[in-house]
């Protein structure tokens, strides 16, 4: 049984996805972001950097979201949503995580607290507007890579898919969508019907409307 | 043979500092980032994100520094870099090397490279003064982990120490210096005086002497 400290539509998003597409046993936690639990002491122990998602699995807490999507993918290979081991596509699938991880995700996150990065709240627009740009540049890499394949590493999902497809949900108030690019657009509206995704959504609250209707 | 494309003291550190310590054979090649080489049409061929590093592992390249570190951590399993499959510790190691990379790194480009995340110039001060700051929480976070063992996970050093050690040299010009951590600093010293770091620092051209001269 794993416990899923969690927050809707939180970075807690990609692991969820893969624990209900394994159909393994877990319960979820919530942890009040609108009362800052995730600065809470009981939670901090858990969690030192104090942030949504932690993974505690029989006892053992992991946080920071694509490694608890790593280790779960390690421990059930079978599910296949890693590639195995001393396969082409195994560098790429932690290549492209980690893009994900340290660009698209980083930036999303400077654009929606711009106010942590700068000390005068008059100067937030201006780090909106790079941010936009910024966002924009590192969707046109991904839309670029799925030119090549029906998922980000080759035809087969991985946990990249999901890791990528809760990054783009958040990137829909940006000033260019990722749904107006033309190979990102087509594969999210492809996994907005997703079995696992829409379930999940689903649990989560969140409405996949704006994925379903693009033309 | 492998193809690394470095830059001195860039984020193809890491993954140097490894081929060198499992002794693997390895050719350099340098990307003129003063010429803005990365931009090249013949690099963005290798590395979309036009970013330094990659690696070229028999005609196949992969990018993202800790995507390069894992990937020749699983080639070469016996130098034991990564902990092995199955063990709390390797969920611990992709924990670190995730937390790092999209949180003391990610603060640190957005620190040595405002500019692009404002669209105002006389607005960078502001930045860089917000992320004084959170460089400073990170590492804070980091001292904390490293009062419970040796190195980052636990008492054997990883490719998340190399990692590590890269992304602190480059906080050193920060206002809070990682050195004056009291765990943080006795482990810098102690790393300064690796032999892998010491080979791969002097190659780079980098001097190591704030590390060695810190009581």
């Amino acid at each position: 049984m794993y416990q899923l400290y969690y927050y809707p539509n939180n970075a807690s998003l990609a692991p969820h996805f893969l624990l209900h597409h394994m159909g393994l046993d877990y319960e979820l936690i919530l942890v009040d972001k609108s009362s800052n639990s995730q600065k809470s002491s009981d939670y901090l122990k858990l969690n030192p950097a104090g942030r949504i998602p932690t993974l505690v699995d029989d006892g053992h807490a992991i946080f920071e979201s694509p490694a608890i999507c790593i280790h779960l993918c390690e421990q059930h290979p079978g599910h296949q949503l890693i590639p195995e081991l001393g396969t082409p596509e195994r560098a790429s699938f932690f290549q492209w995580l980690a893009y994900l991880n340290n660009t698209l995700q980083a930036e999303l996150m400077v654009r929606y607290y711009p106010h942590r990065h700068t000390n005068d709240e008059k100067t937030i627009p201006n780090v909106v507007a790079a941010q936009d740009e910024r966002i924009a540049d590192s969707l046109r890499i991904i839309d670029e890579q799925l030119s090549k394949g029906k998922y980000l590493i080759g035809d087969k999902i991985t946990a990249c898919d999901y890791f990528l497809f809760m990054l783009a949900e958040w990137s829909l108030l940006i000033e260019k969508s990722p749904l107006t690019f033309s190979n990102l657009g087509a594969y999210l509206k492809h996994l907005a019907a997703n079995k696992t995704i829409k379930s999940v959504c689903k649990m989560e609250g969140m409405d996949l409307s704006l994925f379903e209707s693009y033309e």
